[in-house]
């Protein structure tokens, strides 16, 4: 569940920060772009297989070792009493690109030109913290 | 070892975000301030444990369990042919703020007037992936 204070602090940032592990606890992070569409949490994986080796992306091959993962959104400010960040937390699930597209598209106009190929990521999000600095 | 061009990268960027998993491979991820020092790369902990539980942050305590972390750092720019990003992946060990000081306030005038209470991460780089979308 997703309150109104996150749902309108992720809406106005433009990137979150996906952090995987695999199944020896080894994290992985990397910058992601992603939409909410009622409940849902989407996050695009929109790069391709490395050539070099053929082998699918360490995030996905993490994730189906381990669906467990977190999300950060933030804002930064060299004002250090406006820090302020969003963590989810939850498990994914891979999907292809389908209906989520509407609310990609509708947040990032460079997807409207040229749709993410997919898959997506579905994350349900079981647990949220959120920091301001300004709360300390 | 960090090349010339991620410690550049490094050098024009602000803010971190640092992957940690517990024993059971449960990621977590958090924004966080870092300075490198020679080959040695040190991020902040500057947050206090929380005041409710007493329980040190969660970042330590998964450290603790697991010293594998991964810190991403980015250009996010609307124009997505200038995206790019570089993720470290290593060891972290906790140690107090001690010569890590003078790197830190260097690079973040906050910390001159108040240096962070620490501990700080050490990280030992084992690895380093560079991607930008100019090279795709």
């Amino acid at each position: 569940m997703v309150s109104n204070q996150e749902r309108e602090f992720l809406s106005g940032r433009r990137v979150a920060y996906l952090a995987t592990a695999d199944a020896r606890a080894v994290p992985h992070v990397v910058p992601v772009c992603f939409a909410l569409s009622g409940e849902t949490l989407y996050v695009t994986i929109d790069e391709k297989p490395k050539r070099t080796t053929g082998m699918p992306l360490k995030r996905l091959r993490n994730i189906a070792e381990n669906p467990a993962v977190a999300m950060v959104v933030d804002r930064y400010d060299e004002d250090w009493s406006r820090l302020a960040w969003v963590e989810l937390r939850g498990q994914v699930s891979i999907e292809p690109v389908g209906p989520a597209l509407e609310a990609l598209a509708e947040r990032y106009p460079q997807y409207r030109a040229e749709p993410p190929p997919g898959p997506l990521l579905r994350l349900a999000v079981s647990d949220a913290v959120v920091w301001s600095a300004g709360e300390r």
